[in-house]
């Protein structure tokens, strides 16, 4: 079993700095295509046994130290009640947008073992095969709510500010039954085997950081807390949030993740004893090999007065990038860090 | 002549805030619209009575203390020889792109008073009528860049990275050009009367600070630079920029523009002694008038240390919001701050 991966969450000694990538399982592997070809992106989702193979994928191909469920950070909205559907080219579809307190009314808390058993089917079944550790995931409350408010995905998030600035009432009571939903299903996933659970923010963002602290912010700590008895590391990914640092340091994640526009020993100053993870930008793959690795140099060198430092993109791996290269950086931090 | 934003551009005590926002002669106002019915933008942008009248919109409806030329950053991408277009609800679109050294060679720096005369005849019309300042603009060569390369908007920007990191010299290249073309632009409008420049790098925010500094940063030093003899005032405004702001502040600008998403308080603190401007979230505008003038009061407290500070959006103002909601904000700073 490597563990790597776990002893840098708890900010332990390492012989190297562990490397996994935001959608390491996903399009850019012809392996997966192979696997989706002929579903739909949700009937996959839905396949405990087409996920494990899917999850296992990049670590068997790319030697990855750590495995991420394959899901969607959607998968609980669906489970809330609401029609779920993916467009090829347009990204996640809600017909049905949460926009009043009818439609709000009608969400349920679901029962995660009931409507999501397919997710703790896939976790059971990953946990007797993976030789290195599960991370179990779900989506941040205000990034879920974006999706419900817009009915899909959003450039300016108009609907969601719109009901934040003229309807609190409204947006704190969506967020209120995304955050009971999300707990429930974080804790279910943890009891199931997952070794570490990231909370994905990935619209935080968008927020100033004041709005941010009022809407958003509130919801992430009570996951955390909640999810303190379940004993595994906590990572909180708040995506575009260079200025919502000194929140995310307050969270009570062991893990702040990076996206790549904060230089890492910058951020490293700011979040204190924190493990961080990150956060080269996933474009950089496409660097020639050698810069590729003066680059991972760099951010190993940046990150090294860290707590405990896990490398990894600041973004999901995009889907044209040549595994090749991925294969690339793999390598280069697991050589360069043991130096 | 009011001339209250010149002298905060110039860090020089004023009786009260002054304000302006970003796209204000635009969408949201009924009577842009009418204006604009029956013709293209593009058709619009390049008649200058019109370009006058709707330049002249805001200030008389809303009382802003600074008026900002109609046109649109993609004009002079044009002039160098791209057809462009605007789709309705897709933005702008360049049919050819920018991708290989054959298309690079054939754009051209056009001389801005042959291919862009109707901006200066603007400016000059402008300036006959205008009893505030006006701002001439363009956007900062990196972003206009993306433009090019995408052959239009773009999510992730895949094209413009791929580019910079396997064909810099091709990248460069491009960068070199639209500087030169930029710094041309920017000089003619000065000379046909503007009395302020702004240079919007609204994708400077898409880039790792390590890519800025090597990408981005040394086009917009240049221009700046280039500019320096014109003797107006310059505003430097990179978008989701919080990252870049040591950049900003050495960027040779006079007034650094801010987006909503960073603290104006903290922000002031790291440009020094540069005036700034901004940043309120422009959905803020859809707060009930109270609230939106406690944070409108907030603000202008945050940015008391500033030596200048022009008030603005954190980013253009939504197509959606209502005028009397703008013209709130304005009678709110430009109350609260002769207290």
């Amino acid at each position: 079993m490597n563990d790597t991966f776990l002893k840098a969450c708890r900010g332990e000694p390492t012989d190297y700095t562990p490397i996994w990538m935001m959608r390491q399982a996903g399009r850019y592997l012809p392996e997966y295509q192979k696997v989706r070809r002929g579903r739909t992106f949700l009937e996959l989702c839905k396949s405990p046994e087409l996920c494990v193979e899917v999850t296992l994928q990049p670590i068997d191909i790319l030697g990855f130290d750590a495995a991420i469920l394959f899901s969607d950070i959607l998968v609980p909205m669906e489970a809330m009640g609401l029609e779920l559907e993916f467009h090829e080219g347009r990204g996640p579809v809600f017909p049905q947008t949460v926009r009043d307190r009818a439609a709000l009314d009608r969400l349920i808390v679901p029962d995660p073992h009931e409507s999501m058993g397919f997710v703790m089917e896939t976790i059971r079944l990953l946990r007797k095969e993976l030789k290195v550790p599960l991370i179990g995931f779900a989506g941040a409350p205000f990034t879920c709510a974006t999706y419900l408010i817009e009915g899909g995905s959003s450039k300016v998030f108009w609907e969601t500010k719109k009901m934040m600035f003229s309807a609190p009432e409204l947006f704190h009571g969506l967020m209120e039954k995304i955050t009971l939903c999300t707990i429930d299903y974080l804790k279910a996933q943890a009891e199931a085997g997952a070794q570490a659970l990231q909370l994905f923010d990935s619209w935080a963002g968008i927020l100033a950081p004041c709005d941010y602290e009022t809407y958003a912010f509130p919801y992430v700590q009570r996951i955390i807390e909640a999810l303190r008895p379940a004993g595994v590391p906590f990572i909180y990914f708040a995506n575009n949030g260079a200025t919502l640092l000194d929140y995310s340091a307050r969270s009570g994640a062991d893990v702040i993740g990076l996206d790549w526009r904060i230089n890492i020993g910058e951020a490293i100053q700011r979040v204190g004893d924190k493990a961080v993870q990150g956060n080269i930008d996933p474009f950089a793959l496409l660097l020639p090999e050698d810069q590729l690795r003066a680059r991972i140099q760099k951010l190993l060198d940046d990150a090294s007065q860290a707590k405990g430092h896990i490398f990894n993109l600041g973004h999901g791996i995009h889907q044209f990038t040549p595994p090749e290269q991925a294969k690339i950086a793999v390598d280069a931090v697991h050589e360069l860090s043991r130096r």
